[in-house]
């Protein structure tokens, strides 16, 4: 059990407090509404993407094909474009997608999985980056490539500023900025590293709460809290990366406003 | 552990009693025989699906390039359909593989998944199952998209009867008909609920079943009370949906006839 | 616990301990320089492979677009082809991979999964195999079918020799064999049968070895050993098939060095 005076003390401002109480309204939320969250993500991290969305508490559909991906999109809530496998018919999938949730003015979430690892990636990443996604969760290296510059933290808000969209970027410790506001938050664990599609299927978690919160950064904050403190509770109780992977989904589907609010270390 | 005098009571019928010992067996033959059972499944659940047959004593086989599936198909005792992920190549492989079983006097299932959320997938939904599966596995909103009316017992009937097929209902009851005969098997388990693949896993032991069973409302019954059975046993065991999947697949695999007969709640 | 005494008795010559210590080091090097492993694998094994390697300590790559398969193996310390799910994209990729690491002088393994399933897949196997992979990983109808001859000791060496790859032949006893060395390894469960993925996860800790390891002999016994080892360990704690695939990866996570040495029973 953590401390609650060092709780206390890394959410001792204003809009750290505030930050907790909205995170744990957008929990809440999505349990409730279970909003249909469409996910063009990759091969890897399709089946551990659904289970996560599921566990908790929204509702995944997986479908690529170009006949169909439209109509999927448009009737969702919120969707998640991830670049993990970047083959051709995720690519044309994506495209047709966004168009829907454009239309439908709905909320959606860009992942530049492995962006910086080939120049085809890159380009693509940029131009859908360049469609307005409301959030994109990515790590360092990713948004090097994407930036064309460094990671830092004045680097994050002017990129966030002038894309107006939100940025998570994911480490050990997390910042969500919308370019005013920055968030750092310092849960997770060693644990999250040693599976494949954790960051994935964090990004899908970002689109639910996206799904049921207008405010982006608040959003993917909640998301990143969400998934940063399921983590601590679920490497607390795993032996290895096998049995972490299912404690993970057990920990997110258990947990409540109250103890996010309580077990967050978060600071703005 | 379930009252035994409410396990009697809900078979006190004598085609249910009859139900039970014949699926008593049919498991019994799935454990002896190891059926060779082809998947054509979404890309979500093909990993779950074959971990599926592997742990009920199945052997599976999940290649959908249309240079093999046909022969694939050819020697596999039985055939599973799944829409989940529509892509072309996997609705050319169905179409191949069909051919194949169909050549070859072999069961097969269709599980049409999602076909109330598009129409592209409603259309060929419709094709395949004019072409005479053995039986088909799917939800209320999944039969009211394909008998293009909302679900009543009588609707299922009438389906199974005119469509020479057993439908395999699976909701809070599951209900098996061939349009004279119909079960209801009240097993099961929530956190059935929140695994993705879960109702596609449980259409490939109907294949499993229907390989080693001629009469395939015996076979859709007896995989749906092994599914619903197993899930009772695993949901006691797990703590979410992460443990609950991994405890469904030893639950499944340690699953013997007795204890199928003891604890499946089925009336006729 | 196993006896040390049966232990030291089938490790009894010196090449066997020379190997085992080789072993140990190579598992070591593993941990340390967490080698890139780019796999080219089937769809149902994607997930649970790229697990199995970061839970190895190494870093997998998973993607078969052809616009970047290219150069994602480049940059990578080996490469795993397995032929699982035989489509078109697939083969294209592997036949660009391969380029790749030929061209960097990389080592690369062949899984050729289900080789004697389909006359088109033969042919395909025949000619990757020809095309010089560092260490062929396979079973006994594999080999036959790729061999055009029954198994035996003395076809195996004769393959090895003339292909100048190693073979990892696995069954109930794991064979290793360059053509001149050979390894017996007694190591493994039976639950190892009963999780689909768990031979192809094999193929990529084959890779994993071979990319820190320029004795392919000494990398894929290695990667057999520690599978071996690790499914003894797994088992013993599993209570089936769903629990042993999570054991599994925490095994493989937590085997050192020291309890392969011990737990390994090998002869040469």
């Amino acid at each position: 059990m953590r401390d609650a005076s060092t709780s206390r003390q890394t959410t001792s401002n204003a809009l750290a407090d505030e930050l907790l109480a909205g995170a744990a309204a957008v929990l809440e939320r999505v349990r409730t509404r279970a909003p249909h969250v469409h996910c063009i993500t990759n091969a890897v991290a399709q089946n551990f993407s659904a289970n996560m969305l599921l566990a908790l508490g929204a509702v995944p559909s997986m479908t690529i094909a170009p006949d169909e991906v439209g109509e999927f999109a448009a009737r969702a809530e919120a969707l998640l474009v991830n670049l993990g496998t970047f083959d051709a018919e995720r690519r044309a999938a994506a495209e047709i997608a966004i168009g829907s949730v454009d239309d439908a003015n709905r909320p959606w979430v860009l992942d530049p999985v492995f962006v910086e690892r080939s120049q085809p990636r890159t380009a693509f990443a940029k131009t859908l980056a360049a469609r307005h996604p409301s959030a994109l969760r990515l790590n360092r290296a990713e948004f090097a490539a994407l930036a064309g510059a460094p990671w830092s933290e004045g680097g994050l808000r002017a990129y966030a500023f002038e894309a107006d969209a939100v940025l998570g970027l994911t480490g050990e410790t997390d910042l969500v900025t919308d370019g005013a506001r920055l968030a750092r938050i310092a849960n997770g664990h060693p644990l999250m590293a040693k599976v494949t599609a954790m960051g994935c299927s964090a990004s899908a978690v970002v689109a639910a709460c996206l799904a049921v919160e207008t405010d982006a950064w608040l959003a993917t904050a909640t998301a990143l809290m969400v998934f940063g403190v399921a983590g601590e509770i679920a490497g607390a109780r795993a032996t290895g990366p096998g049995s972490f992977a299912a404690a993970m989904l057990d920990a997110i589907y258990a947990l409540d406003g109250e103890v996010l609010v309580q077990e967050a270390r978060v600071a703005c």
